[in-house]
């Protein structure tokens, strides 16, 4: 894959719009409302138990993200993907802190074993603790294991049936045969609260309006990846830190251009 | 009603400060409070059923934002409106994403009938399924139909008895009998979730300070428009995009001068 | 205590890189998270009952933060506050709003009364009505009573034999016995919402990673005022408001120098 069909991708998020139902994290909300607009796709946050059916059978995607989970967003989301599931609306799940206890990891497992989903994006500990090759965790940043990783992803692609992304340096993806690597990125991207759950939600964006999860995935990776990085431009010569470069992600979402993608895009498949 | 009653009404919010209590959502809940102090009000947020109605009979008004509910902070809308009904406290209604599912209408619905609002704030879809004309509506983003909008806002406060406003390319506010439109704004405000629930919250310190409920609204709406055309003026020469325009209309609440509001302001009645 | 300790402890906290349990409000939670990121620590927001005694136990210090609290999030405060204690893992206190509904005191005061704080931090009606000395409370925001601030806090930290921080114009520290003030600090810290709940999680790093509270405590708070004022002077030639005053502190946290530190650090015991 190279960088035309990352453009062409992004082009058809923008046409189309699509509506991505997120069941997600206080702390991430109005970050991944904000950058999923500018993006150009439509966020639509909604807990309820007596709503999330309908709701998410109505949307072009569902994220799934475990961040400040309760037992009744565990709930909302369940429902939510079964609802997702039979009208054929594809699953995103961000498995959020996997790893960090035992009620979290055992919610995590539940859910891919229950449902189908399209995508899981995580970081090296989150992916391996959600397989059952327990790694330790701290807080929600793992150390990144460069070697072991793209083995990591395989055997979790196979075992769960889905594309996994596995984020960090270098983010991994594969549905367990094909393996893309991206090397665009920024490590300011560590220094932002939800950049990892706002890739998730651009991952939805992009395998509503197309019909290859895997296609979709590395070049939604790949995009957020150069926008991470037109972002950390925006803000070096004027000396800003992490609070302007949260900002700063947000308007490239919507300001790279499709120079800057071709330019940039680095996927090594 | 012409700028300088803008500037007044403006500056009786700085002034009195009022204390605006909000049961709103998750995902605009920091933006929110932050543009209610940068207009130079006070916001709290809280949500206990424990004690919602002590917190809102004591505040200067109430504002109710349907944006992320579930049926707790249902009850605990229930509860601070009964309580801010008794007390004389205004309660200003957002009924966000009303028609995106039976539950959230008949939540909505089910507010409206109950208690008595002094404004409710919604697109054309919300007011629309609020007053069980159904249209299509698409998350919480709803197309605007220009010419049908005006007679819609006035059946729906005849019916709810409250002053109606429906935002969109022109604001259209009226009581049932007198409408105004108002064409102050920017298409930025499109790009940034919750500045429609952010104009509720400026609607309710408005109406807290002022007698008439229908001349307040006005009187906020057009600052809110004028405010989000500097903050699109302020971030234009750097051409910076939707991070960025968040960040410049709280800016511009606290920092749009009276001679702005004189020059700008566009309310046709 | 001079500016040296506060450099040392700040460089501690980015070395040991303390993982910090919240249980926040809704309304500061990306904030919080960013601004303990930026300073270096590393945030955990995580609140089902099912897993705080297991998040908490495994951190460095836990903030419990009473802004948006419900019966759950008591209920799960009281659980990690309870496993913090035996883990020997310390607990810092936000009583946010105590004294503004008789519930939200009655909480403050049943945690301050069962577990073992090490700090509590608050304004001046948030500390007396945390002591059962009522005064008036409007919001979150009191007014100052320079004269009687510092007596409070000595006989809030006697009473309650936790280190006391009484936030305003001055910041008063004290464990009942030694007393530091600090004139550190900026009046754009009161136009931002979250900026106290910030402050409390600054504190939390601090002391997780030194043995004595009382100083780990005055050098947060020094460090503290001094970003809020290195933030305030990157904005100023600028002239932007309290939108972007947020992200600058965001940005200072991080940014602020050893040079500036000593250059402006202002404390008196």
């Amino acid at each position: 894959m190279d960088s035309t069909t990352v453009v062409q991708l992004r082009e058809h998020v923008r046409k189309k719009r699509p509506l991505i139902h997120h069941i997600t994290n206080i702390v991430v909300s109005n970050f991944t409302a904000n950058g999923v607009l500018s993006l150009g796709a439509s966020p639509v946050m909604a807990y309820a138990i007596e709503e999330v059916e309908e709701i998410a059978q109505a949307a072009d995607a569902l994220v799934l993200n475990m961040g400040t989970m309760t037992s009744q967003s565990v709930e909302a989301m369940k429902l939510a993907a079964s609802s997702a599931e039979k009208a054929g609306v594809p699953i995103v799940l961000d498995p959020v802190g996997v790893g960090a206890s035992s009620y979290r990891t055992s919610v995590g497992k539940r859910i891919v074993e229950d449902f189908d989903t399209s995508v899981v994006r995580g970081n090296v500990a989150e992916i391996a603790n959600l397989i059952g090759e327990s790694t330790f965790i701290r807080g929600v940043d793992a150390p990144d294991d460069a070697k072991n990783k793209e083995n990591l992803a395989i055997r979790a692609a196979k075992k769960l049936n889905t594309v996994i992304v596995v984020t960090g340096e270098e983010d991994i993806i594969t549905d367990g045969e094909k393996v893309s690597r991206i090397e665009n990125g920024d490590p300011m991207l560590t220094q932002v609260t939800g950049t990892g759950c706002l890739l998730t939600s651009v991952i939805a964006a992009f395998i509503s309006t197309h019909p290859n999860s895997l296609e979709a995935t590395t070049a939604a990776v790949a995009f957020y990846g150069i926008a991470a990085e037109c972002a950390a431009e925006s803000i070096k010569e004027d000396l800003k830190g992490p609070g302007h470069y949260q900002i700063a992600l947000i308007d490239a979402l919507h300001m790279t251009t499709n120079e800057e993608i071709e330019k940039r895009c680095s996927i090594n498949t």
